[in-house]
């Protein structure tokens, strides 16, 4: 063994850097996965910037192939939101890790990376930088920019900018990508990802221009669900890393009930003074004053006390049964549909609300199983599916209980709504198998399942009835006969009453 | 819509708090699996330590359940590796995105985050920092080191630290953390993890000390696969982020051939000439003068170029057929083993070996569809399977052609050795679909099942032999007898006769 070769160089690498070297683990792995990503990042940010707000979302986007020799695609997507803040639209799409969506909060958005994925891969695959224009509702001027991303130092590079006065209402963000981009193999996944976007969104206008579709739907209602409130941390969910932070961050000084009182969702006074004395924590003593041990006793005290409150359902915003009805009616148009949402539960302090729909007929082809419709947070989960918490728990169902024989024309929606989805990866495709959630969705999908037995029961029974009355009238004017012959009463008038006596009898069976 | 809500906050994060925050995605989402990954990370690094540089590894591995009640576990790795540099140390063990694995190198680490996510994970379920102890190979000193993450700056704290005389050879490493980790649920899926990571090392001593289990594996060999080399990248796999930071770090200024035939794998001088002729490039334009769109277009060319030299292969170290034969022979024991080590292949650039395995009969149990043992620069893959490109090439191969009939004994080893293999995620578990690359699993597999068929056919042969055997001599005393009446001669000779041409004709058919 050579000397020289025992030693190692080190280095370190900025997230940009890091991102920019391991693009597929955010879902850039080829030309047709990369353009697929770019549409759902820019299309969920548009949606963000304007449903969590209460706006109804009206969101418009273009896909054109510039040069087909070489594969390059410009992406174009409009939204009517709140706009970015002038100042931070360098940092917004130039800046790996930073953004608005590091809150308690259900949003598309968590990781605050996936525009600057697509700007990066833009930057890398055909050397030009993202243009972004905006205006926020209470700014007076639109401004334009255009901005690269300093992949070594993660710091954004403004190329142009430009500002000039508003003079009508528009506010919003517009956002275009000139990337390397494979529009025949992306096509059809992109052309799914924004049927089902429309599924789950039916208060959105949605327009999408490609190559060779287009595609709108329009609202189907103007109802949108109640936007989420930024929540509290639950005290199930905390770590020291967290106290730790949160106390270094209060500027008063504090007692430990105070501090749990005010810091923490659903802490009363009476339910801070019986934790801390069931932890053996003096509810005076100041914050400041704990030292490492103490912050460990209490961080594993408050994980594993059993009086706390649920986590509020304040900064979650689920799409509710009548709306996902909807949803689905428009763009299935099923025979039948059954709908529920749970109430909200929770897990290691997450609150979570699970939706489930299952629909049924119609244009829904026959399959060897349920086709599954994916969703968190209100977007659509296209790839990865066996890798998903969901497919396991459809697959692990006994449908022939609920009557169902495949081939068979189901398809199931499982829509998972939380503060902090587990997802398996930062490309947000698959989500990890938690218990609790497991048994939510279980529940919701037998609840959905029950109704759907109920519908094909009672289609098996009308055919059932269809086929005797059929059996019947074919033999009909034959008895007829005979008794109109037996009794010398009218034929016709025998005929009536027996039609008459087989109705009521069929109605009552 | 009021307008306090319609305008965000922003902020940014740096890595180590988006790791915190985010650490299911790096595979530590419950306490078993991430007792799991812990112990993954440290014996990775341990088995990259050494035999990266030709060392035969001798690694420890020790987990104590230190506080059953709360799930504390303290896990305890040491190796006979190169060592850590002593002013590395701090930031190797806490600052996320450092590290030495940043090269063109097949290692088993790459992103240079586990071992960091394994620190972090300690420090917020049990506030205890990471211990170390290390010396170099020429280093006079052995050091130890406590040291912590500052998640919110990503920079380690040094806790306690202190260096004493050497007196004797050691180098290596020892690293010790201590975690809420669940022993029992995670028991199986480590024991299974280091019984494939001896399969795949059988020039190894791995020693595993759990509360309830011991295991040791004793190297079968002390050969030991040919350490890899950094490459250089290949022209193939470039884009214009990586021209510009190789221009910017060159401090000579060269012509545009030079620093092809400097900087890229497999380019000489005839090659760099021919490429820059056909891509429309003056080869002594000097590089610091290219501009943007001249670095797109040179990018652009340089991925589209066909007339290459596939990439070399030094950079890898595939274990060979010899010795993935021995591993298995080793921790299987099956009745038949085929395995077959592709030629190197590549995928934009990147240059890979496929190494396949399959085994038959002994111990493995009989099951419905193949075993599947999944590695990918020697690390083993347990989780996510569903996902993997692996099973799905697994599962697409008609195994009947090959006379196996499910439920058969039948496990399959595919072992992917590359300088850059495509994880799905962070967590290394599972493998993208690559084409390149199912194709050459696919080709090594059925490699493999021919000889595996060809086995099958002889054994079926033999069977039948044994049957006709049977069967003769069960009729032949009454035979003997017979013809021993009809002839006149002595029995006992007849019989012997008999099994003579019977013997005679079963070996030639």
């Amino acid at each position: 063994m050579s000397v020289d070769l025992a030693r190692e160089t080190y280095r370190g690498l900025s997230p940009a850097e890091f991102f920019y070297r391991n693009k597929e683990i955010a879902g850039f792995s080829n030309p047709a996965r990369a353009l697929y990503q770019t549409i759902r990042e820019l299309v969920e940010n548009a949606l963000d910037a304007t449903e969590l707000h209460g706006i109804l979302p009206d969101i418009k986007i273009f896909v054109d192939v510039v040069d087909p020799g070489k594969n390059i695609v410009k992406v174009r997507v409009e939204d009517n939101g709140i706009g970015v803040p002038k100042e931070e639209v360098p940092k917004v799409f130039g800046m790996v890790f930073y953004g608005s969506k590091y809150k308690i909060r259900q949003s598309r958005g968590v990781f605050g990376l996936g525009v600057k994925m697509a700007v990066l891969y833009a930057q890398i695959t055909t050397g030009k930088p993202v243009y972004v224009k905006s205006s926020t509702i209470d700014s007076k001027e639109i401004y334009e920019f255009e901005v690269m991303i300093d992949v070594i130092n993660n710091r954004p590079i403004v190329l142009s900018h430009r500002s000039y006065r508003k003079d009508n209402q528009w506010h919003g963000t517009v956002v275009e990508l000139t990337i390397e981009g494979n529009w025949s193999y992306a096509k059809k996944r992109i052309e799914e990802y924004i049927k089902r976007t429309a599924l789950i969104t039916p208060y959105a206008n949605i327009y999408f221009k490609g190559p060779d579709i287009e595609l709108a739907f329009t609202r189907a209602t103007r109802r949108i669900p109640k936007p989420p409130r930024e929540g509290l941390p639950h005290p199930k969910g905390v770590d020291i890393e967290m106290l730790k932070q949160m106390i270094a961050m209060t500027e008063e000084n504090l007692s430990l009930r105070d501090f749990l009182i005010k810091y923490f969702d659903g802490v009363g006074k009476i339910s801070a003074e019986t934790f801390l004395k069931w932890a053996g924590f003096n509810p005076e003593q100041s914050i400041k004053t704990l030292t490492l041990e103490q912050l460990d006793e209490l961080a594993r005290k408050m994980r594993e006390y059993s009086g706390w409150k649920r986590p509020k359902d304040i900064s979650l915003s689920p799409l509710g049964e009548e709306l996902l009805r909807r949803g689905i009616e428009e763009v299935l148009k099923p025979e039948f549909i059954a709908t529920v949402t749970r109430k909200p539960s929770s897990y290691i302090g997450n609150p979570f609300v699970v939706e489930t729909a299952i629909a049924w007929g119609g244009k829904i082809p026959p399959s060897e199983k349920p086709i599954l419709y994916r969703f968190a947070n209100k977007i659509p989960l296209l790839y990865d599916e066996g890798a998903d918490v969901t497919r396991k728990i459809v697959d692990s169902i006994d449908w022939s209980v609920y009557k169902v024989k495949f081939p068979a024309p189901l398809l199931v929606v499982v829509h998972i709504c939380s503060t902090k989805i587990p997802f398996k990866g930062v490309g947000k495709e698959a989500i990890a198998e938690v218990p609790e959630l497991e048994e939510e969705i279980e529940a919701a999908l037998r609840e959905c399942a029950r109704k759907l037995r109920m519908y094909i029961t009672k289609k098996e029974k009308e055919l059932e009835l269809a086929l005797k009355r059929v059996t019947f009238m074919k033999y009909l004017p034959e008895v007829a006969s005979a008794l109109s012959y037996i009794t010398g009463k009218d034929r016709a008038h025998i005929e009536r009453n027996l039609i008459d006596i087989l109705e009521a009898k069929l109605r009552g069976s």
